[in-house]
């Protein structure tokens, strides 16, 4: 059921030889982090950059972006190793996107010292031929109407899900509700989740969301894990508490990646497969952030997924029968 | 395997035949509580109360505490009538304690309007004759003095638990550690054992914990959920999704009551047991906050639990095979 190849960096590539291809659109950035535990300079960042390294450990992954004619084409060199098809990426004269953030001792939000969004101001995505009958599709955050216009691109999809963030929601909220119509999943934080529907409890802001389209609504919150609602169930995975969190950005990228790219694997959209995508995807946010960039997320094999969806397992095992 | 009893107010009151008792030694109060719901006026309040009135669903409880002269009796018939022996409440002269609070929109830290203290400034513990082979003691918040005189009248007991709050953390650093030598359990929130333990990371704080005596840790979050810490394993249950939070005061206690009412209605310490009864917990703590008061705890019903403990299960059920 699996094809291994040897890759140029020497790990084993491990994709389901059945999974589904997953298309991605989304930034591609040069991040420089400073964290209590060191910092990094001009590093491989961007939402299009986590989910893929995480996706590819799991199906083919299409990634769609832009970068500027500065960028350091090399970085991107460990996602081609992975599989990830970069034919989708564009070059486009002037600088590319690049942000620059800091995180205190706590971890838990970044501090942005710096965004230049460079050629990605004018990213305007075309989706290739060759990826536009892809059956799983994740619109990264980007300007809702950017992900409208792919929507425009592609056909029939499977499954398509979308990530927003608070200046969209800010400043394009009619695009993002018209999204929401248009999309299966949405992936978002418990701030925003609120901020969007205006509700301060989590399980009515997601009925908010549920009842404009989406069937599945995942509320991302950080080191406290993440809800997933349907209209017929809830579910929860905890973050996995780990000793030394040490560069958190990325992290709900990654979980997307994981999330999209294990069902991509399967092809299986059932209750059951979701939950276990949701546990999947948490893992991969866990390893996310034990380094710096996708450092962490491009080293990693399948037994280091399998070993920590095991210990998410052993987090939350539990006998329900009370004695009679 | 149970006992059956029809008490005052028509309840089906249902304990364990073979259950151990529990003592709770913590404070009886009258609360004063606001919240964007509406308000409620010198209602039955105080950690001694909430943690009795959660554990007296499953063992017998014994309550040692301190009401002033002033105290209306009469709130404490439904603890009585659910089994809760009130042999071990002084009446002292003087005017009961009581606390006045506010919670705002987000429910989430309650704004101290007013505390006074009353007779509890002088409560000194005097546990009867009959309580002191208890088994089962939970040391609720007070004075880590006054817990440690509490353990210097015990005899034996199978498993000692307290919790604690920032203030002792400040004023009683000495005589807290000194108890942490002397417990089996310690349950506490997330910022107090940040504080305790100066130490950012929850598991690093755990394990400071676990290396001065308690086996057990549990880090409550409140809304986002409670791990539990041992030398060997972690397990993490999930705050339940509700739709209204209608008032918070009193969670951790009926947290506690549940968690050790389960314990000691099997009279098993197993990491099983263990794991079952923070769920337990967790689902008492979710009724509490449904009414003002001790209200919910006191209306519900064995099937009431039985059900929340189950949805607990389907909040957290996932298969964690990957297929291969």
């Amino acid at each position: 059921m699996t094809s291994t190849k040897q890759n140029d960096s020497d790990h084993v590539h491990v994709v389901h030889a059945d999974a589904s291809p997953v298309l991605v659109v989304g930034s591609v950035a040069l991040d420089s982090v400073e964290t209590p535990f060191g910092k990094a300079d001009e590093v491989l960042g961007g939402s299009g950059t986590y989910f893929s390294s995480s996706a590819s450990h799991f199906a083919p992954v299409q990634l769609v972006g832009v970068v500027g004619n500065d960028y350091p084409v090399h970085q991107l060199e460990p996602l081609r190793a992975r599989g990830v098809d970069l034919s989708g990426l564009e070059t486009a004269d002037g600088s590319s996107f690049r942000w620059r953030g800091r995180y205190r001792h706590d971890l838990n939000s970044a501090e942005t010292l710096e965004t230049h969004l460079g050629v990605f101001s004018h990213f305007a995505p075309k989706i290739p031929e060759q990826f536009r009958r892809s059956p799983f599709v994740f619109l990264a955050n980007i300007d809702p109407r950017l992900q409208l216009q792919v929507l425009d691109q592609v056909e029939s999809p499977r499954l398509v899900a979308c990530d927003t963030m608070n200046f969209w929601i800010e400043s394009r909220r009619p695009e993002l509700v018209e999204l929401l119509g248009r999309v299966d999943l949405i992936t978002l934080n418990d701030g925003e989740a609120r901020q969007l529907t205006e509700q301060a409890n989590l399980v009515h802001a997601a009925r908010w969301i549920l009842d404009r389209g989406p069937k599945h609504v995942i509320i991302k919150k950080g080191e406290h894990g993440a809800f997933m609602f349907t209209n017929e169930s809830v579910f929860f995975a905890p973050a996995y508490p780990l000793e030394s969190v040490f560069d958190p950005t990325g992290a709900g990228d990654s979980f997307a990646g994981g999330f999209i790219g294990y069902l991509a694997s399967t092809n299986d959209l059932s209750d059951r497969a979701m939950r276990r995508a949701v546990v999947v995807g948490s893992a991969m946010g866990s390893f996310a952030v034990e380094k710096f960039s996708n450092e962490r997320l491009l080293e990693i094999t399948r037994s280091d997924i399998e070993s920590r969806v095991q210990e998410f397992r052993q987090l939350v095992a539990f006998d329900a029968e009370l004695p009679a």
